[in-house]
């Protein structure tokens, strides 16, 4: 926890907040943070600052708080995820957080298994779990928005070439083209499940628009190619 | 698992190999293959090709072999990795075995517990094991070499000018260069402590050849920094 992010409820004045539960155990315990200590917080969706911790309570920190510094800018990327199970779904929605992702659609393909849609990870209190720790983790407050796809064709025929107009759609698959430099313009990125997505699937992709990105020939686990992808996507 | 890595007690025959344990289990449970059914293999620091199943015993499979294919090329890139806790090496090392690295040193430094040289982590057998099922998540036999320094400055004084020579060496901390373009030579990459590198040690390692490389205004978990920067420095 390199930031604590605020929530409306935490305030109890414009400049004063109370934190209970994980971040008092948090201060407490691991960061063994006293009395005065200024800490990194920030408003979700809103500025980040300072906070100065003014009282512990038996159950809580009361902390002084001041804003004046934007967040990180947002990176200019949506991304498309088959839905994996709950261990990778919980690492994949804190990495697109952390690394500033701000849209993140899951879909539905052939190869990912039904019941999965049946998942607690998949309830709005666990995603925005995940998504509070990523952006704890990087320094950052914008909440990424995330809906859930549960058709894939209608999806890809009727909703993806609006939403990927005017950005470079890239399906990781191989076969397709490796990418050499970075780009600068938004991205649209999908990643399917771990058993590939099929020859159909793909062929709907590339009507609405993507293009296959091979990312040669290791074969890399979800979790790792996502931050791969964006490693390469973006010079900064 | 994308490939069975088969190590030399595995044979019967040049062309046969027997596989208890966890990859019976694997075959039988998770791919659920029957005789006749043929699977990826490779001999561990040798060839791949494909294993045949001529035989299921009550405690494992006997598999026909047959090896024509190269593994794919080393990434040339040495790791240099400040050692941390148990889990994230775990996966550090899975990571790097799957992303074709050969090299990996774990270093001290000042910012590392000191009792986690102390791990059962670091044991030989549990290292082989992650790197064995990087390697078969990447589809790739060869074996990386992992060392251990528990010493960080007689290290990177008196070793590490040698090991960087001819390579770009780059070492992940805030305020260095960004990187804009992928660099196509050897690479040795030095991710510090989750708590950050000291200043005196940075020193050390600029001293040493090393620049240091920016990425950015988010704080990213090493994990995830890893396979990012990997993606940057390499166009393939």
């Amino acid at each position: 926890m390199n930031l604590i992010l605020l929530f409306p409820d935490d305030f109890t004045a414009p400049d004063r907040v109370f934190l209970g539960g994980r971040r008092f155990e948090h201060i407490r315990d691991i960061l063994k943070a006293p009395c005065g200590k200024s800490l990194a917080v920030g408003k979700v969706n809103g500025l980040m600052g300072q906070g100065t911790i003014v009282a512990q309570k038996a159950d809580g920190f009361e902390l002084e708080v001041q804003f004046d510094l934007k967040p990180p800018e947002a990176l200019p990327l949506t991304l498309i995820l088959a839905l994996p199970r709950p261990p990778m779904l919980k690492r994949l929605l804190f990495s697109a957080a952390m690394l500033g992702v701000k849209k993140i659609i899951i879909l539905n393909f052939n190869r990912v298994e039904k019941s999965l849609w049946n998942s607690s990870s998949l309830g709005p209190q666990a995603i925005e779990e995940q998504l509070v720790l990523g952006l704890e983790q990087a320094k950052d407050t914008l909440m990424p928005e995330v809906s859930l796809k549960k058709r894939f064709k209608p999806f890809v025929q009727d909703e993806l070439p609006a939403l990927i107009k005017g950005s470079t759609a890239l399906v990781a698959h191989p076969g397709g083209a490796p990418l050499s430099a970075p780009i600068g313009k938004p991205v649209a990125l999908i990643i399917g499940p771990e058993g590939g997505i099929l020859d159909y699937e793909i062929e709907l992709l590339k009507a609405a628009g993507c293009r296959p990105l091979d990312l040669g020939p290791r074969i890399l686990r979800t979790e790792s190619v996502f931050p791969f992808i964006v490693g390469k996507l973006f010079a900064f």
